[in-house]
């Protein structure tokens, strides 16, 4: 359903439970990344039917989400410090084509299959983590996150013919592994 | 209460009066930059306290009246269309000044000034609109933007000695006035 050519490797969550706080941190992160994309969009493709209204939701949420994800460093007594990102989105931007309206159809897949990496990794924080406050916020954003792929994707086949949207989202899902296996050793939420 | 050196003039509303239409379509405008305003100040604040979740409020709320104005433009058969702005916000943009801490206070200081304007017209829109709807709605932003302006300069206020940002706040205000006046033709929420 997410339209992942890969699922994330067993290694993933033993390669970052120890470092727990530092993935709540990027996901803090994340979520502002998520709303400024949305927002972004919004100035690009105002006169794009349907983009100004349905990420205006994006964002409202995602930085609902944000200001949910400060209460869990709170909490934690976690400082929402600089962090640098995963390779992994800026690897994915690159395949962004740059002519118009190409560009449009690739940047709604690319933030589709972020926000389709990231459900599926709160579903694996949602089944694994020790705190069940923090899994039960898991499986909430692990809904929202679904619900923002298929938004995203859903404007993308609005604006553009079935098979060019599948054969590019297919060529995408590709490019989305490769961005995941983009070297790091740092404990990300996009890291391999 | 909020600091404007000079209130509207009585020309401003029958000014705009027959191109209502069209300050709808500004107002759009404006709270979609209202909210990049607040998210880009997220970004680059991350480290000071109360800036991430303060300025994720005021994201929402204003993604918030973006979808509502939406609502309202498709309500009277308006299409969200590009508009040249007026030449009000940049003017005050010049008088942020590049050096920090001043440009962080100065941002949020010019921030707070353009929500206090915008807050003075929806109370004049509140008024004199024939719409009972339209009126009531700007009623409500009234009180929304008024909080705005309090948010930003409390932040101020919690970041910089009270004196200092009574002094820059009333340097501002006068600016404010001035690109207020600054020439144009159009029929703008922030015209003359």
């Amino acid at each position: 359903m997410l339209h992942l050519a890969e699922l994330t490797r067993p290694e993933w969550y033993p390669s970052i439970k120890d470092s727990l706080d530092v993935i709540l941190i990027d996901h803090t992160h994340l979520e502002k990344r998520a709303a400024s994309t949305a927002l972004s969009m919004i100035f690009r493709y105002t006169g794009r039917s349907g983009v100004p209204r349905r990420l205006s939701e994006v964002v409202a949420e995602e930085m609902d989400h944000f200001t949910r994800m400060l209460d869990i460093l709170d909490a934690r007594g976690v400082e929402l410090r600089r962090l640098d990102p995963a390779p992994y989105a800026s690897c994915l931007v690159e395949e962004i084509r740059s002519q118009e309206p190409q560009r449009f159809l690739d940047k709604l897949l690319v933030a589709g299959l972020i926000e389709a990496r990231s459900c599926e990794r709160f579903s694996i924080l949602a089944k694994e983590v020790d705190d069940p406050e923090l899994a039960e916020f898991y499986e909430e954003l692990f809904e929202a996150e679904a619900n923002h792929y298929t938004l995203y994707t859903g404007l993308a086949r609005d604006h553009f013919p079935e098979q060019e949207v599948e054969e590019r989202l297919d060529a995408l899902a590709l490019k989305e592994v490769e961005a995941l296996r983009a070297e790091t050793d740092l404990p990300r939420l996009h890291s391999y």
